[in-house]
């Protein structure tokens, strides 16, 4: 995978980044509807920042993919961890629900001597 | 009880997943009036998931049902462990009330070994 | 149509009465689904007014009942109508929706003496 | 009756006046059970003006009384009417509801010669 | 154009029908970026009423077309106008906006000889 | 005392049950104004749990009585405990204010022997 | 009186000038206790507008004063409309409650001649 | 002036166009300290629309410009006539406020012949 | 100093009280312009509680002192624990902000004997 | 570095101070563009506070400068330490985002002997 990234900043520092993707878009793969949902990316870098823009256009890749929650949910969290080799990081997404139930995910995983701060959950 | 399930696509991961149903209804038992509720289930899923169409239908059923609150959570609280026999599950239930009072439920479990992170309540 | 009702107690008076049900639901006729949503039932009364605990044991009896959006608001609205011969009446039902679109309609009808209040929409 | 009233203080100026009582509670006369609602009085004054803190202790008086939500809202309108003879009046009643259903009710008078502001209505 | 319509339940009454799209998405034009939207279409029914799950794959279908807010709004009205020539018509559009700034479209027509009600803006 | 309990349909389970009362209303014993407030009662059931209806007509009886903002708290606390004897238990009060200050309480008790979970607070 | 204006820098156009000030305290005449609430100045100009600094200095002035609410909305309203003659003019007062009752006052006024915008009350 | 603007695509139509710009600032002339407001431009068009990117760097340019409340109101509505000579036209700026003051301005004109919809005011 | 209290109703239990006074105003020492803010009093107490009416006119002497928001906050923490000796006291200062800057304080102390329940922030 | 402090009126407390500014804004230094957000600094106090109004100046220098989010936040952060030496703390920046993706950034540190209270993130 070749999404740009650029030195962390701050390496000496345990600090947190979030992006909130509130427009991001896939397709069901059993019935090809559409499926809608909220995007957040939180973590502590380590050597590396995923750039913003070629993670948007990372995440628009999945407007004509056939994929279920889970795995939109798990993808994006390996790609971005191989990407970035983070300290700590969670993905939430946060889907609009089809037939009157509404989905959320989240996983998460630290590097094992990882002690600085774990910010709340988005939602 | 034979609701269909899914092989989880990430079993090397402690990941949660969470359904919202705010369109659930059964009956009183005492007075037969519906009774309307959001049936909130959280889990890091074990071997398998619940497929979400089977329970849809599976929360349907309880329309024509006469069943106290109480009975509603612990219910879906048992088949879905029995069902998905998951490493850890939360079931909220969250009631439109009666006569000026509104109720809640919590019903939770960890199996043992279980370590992974436990996300925050839903409301 | 034998619901209750009751003389209005101030025939003197063009005053209007809004009954506001968030717990309405009835069946798709095509899928079988059960449809979630708010019914809203405001007039200004004529010789009589429906009994509140009637008019509720009525809109309960669409649980069971196959019926479209557009098919419910009519029918509220003509059996109303027809039980109370008000001097202004209104319904508006709204729906939560299915498959990312969600409805609402409005019907609405005077003697065509009335010149009372119109009070606002609901929503 | 005799609430107290005191001047108008701009008798020259057709200006609106609206006192929101959020806590008020009678009984139901026919289960006994108390109900709770809001009621906002809305007035261009004439020679007269309700004194606050009378107005509050008559609305505290219906604490006892078993009265049905029509009657409060025309007792009030038309007691309020008689001892203040204002150029226009509104009174709106805002229930909490009850069994899933809660109401709301509006009376409104004005002065045949009035053709001051009508301001919009409260909810 | 060939979206499935079905006869108007209730031709003899001016009552008003939305629907409420949350989750449109076309793509601009020059950019290729993806926009996000509301489409809120409002009419008074003629002799037809245009299907719902006909108009969601309709919606669906601007998923990978490149075009423009305004070309959006236009098109919707004039396909939507022409397919059930209704007797009143809005349609309004809401947009998530890009850099900055949010756009809103309405567009809205009547047939000449049409006297009923007029629905507030949706938002 | 003597309100009616059911047994506890699931006593192998710490789990939760949140009774929220949004309409309770008692007497200030210094002024003799009416006092509103919310009364929020959380427990993990023993035995027993208190009967919901039992339970609303007793919170009904506070209306004639005078009776601190304190004393509500303490006396609901101490009752609810000696009439069900549960593992854990929390009442909130939540006052409407006088005079600009409004006032929130909290008292909360657990069985030595009790390790189950500790719902938020209320608010 | 002595309130600093500046000259309308656009007297040619009917434009709605509106300030909200949200910090207002005054304070009750009877009991001597401060009263907090929001005064709302809407207004078209005419050939002069109150500077914005001497404007909030006025209203700080009646931090000490010993005023009822009628007299507040009265006394700001003719004192603007003297200061700046105005085309058309609108004050709403807006206050925090006493004792469970909380009470708004709207004055308003118009140049006879003017036949400009109205624009819509604050809340 | 020599803003980008675009043919109108629907010129037989009467229909709205707002652009709501949430991140305007400018500078206070008199202290030089910064101003935060939102800026709604709503118009029915003529025979050209502004171009989005222009109007949002034309908006952009305010951001070292010491300039009042009323003038940047004013100003911006005279240079969006000017350039598109619309049919109609309101301008709406909404101030984050100062001092516990925050202000609101609405400059709104059509052309003498204009008989298509208004829409309501944005706040 | 010699505020009003009242002895500990139930001596026996460690329990919360909260008074939040949302009608706070002191005055600038350096400009001599009022603050506003809420004022939130939390404590576990002692043997004795602070009289609600007694600390309202306490807080409402601030009303004409010139003292900064930490002083505030300090001031009316030293003053309560010194007066009622507390188990557990938190004092939280929210202030509505000058010049785009609103800040909030915190100050918290318990006996070092202390174990019981820590309630959450007020915001 | 040398923005204004004062000595710390409490320097025997271990207590918060919070500042929130909602009108932060500087440019972006790819693209030129604004940036807008919100800074919220929160700290406990050392020997020294840093004094409103400088701090407010300090903010409103970032907006001429081209600067990346991450960069804002740990440019802030350690100017402000720097200056304070305080025991703790912490510094959140939330943007308002840029083409459907909104970002936020927690920076926090501690004194290494630091026992005192932790606050709660601000969002």
């Amino acid at each position: 995978m070749d999404i740009e990234t650029f030195p962390n900043p701050a390496p000496g520092r345990d600090y947190v980044i979030q992006h909130v993707a509130d427009e991001f878009t896939s397709l069901c793969p059993k019935t090809g509807h559409p499926d809608f949902g909220t995007i957040v990316l939180t973590y502590v870098p380590g050597n590396v920042c995923v750039e913003l823009k070629a993670y948007k256009l990372y995440l628009q890749d999945f407007r004509t993919k056939g994929i279920f929650y889970e795995a939109v949910t798990n993808s994006i969290f390996d790609e971005m961890w191989a990407l970035m080799n983070p300290r700590w990081m969670r993905l939430e997404t946060i889907w609009r629900g089809r037939g009157g139930i509404r989905s959320n995910m989240i996983a998460e995983n630290a590097d094992p001597q990882y002690e600085g701060p774990i910010p709340p959950y988005f939602s």
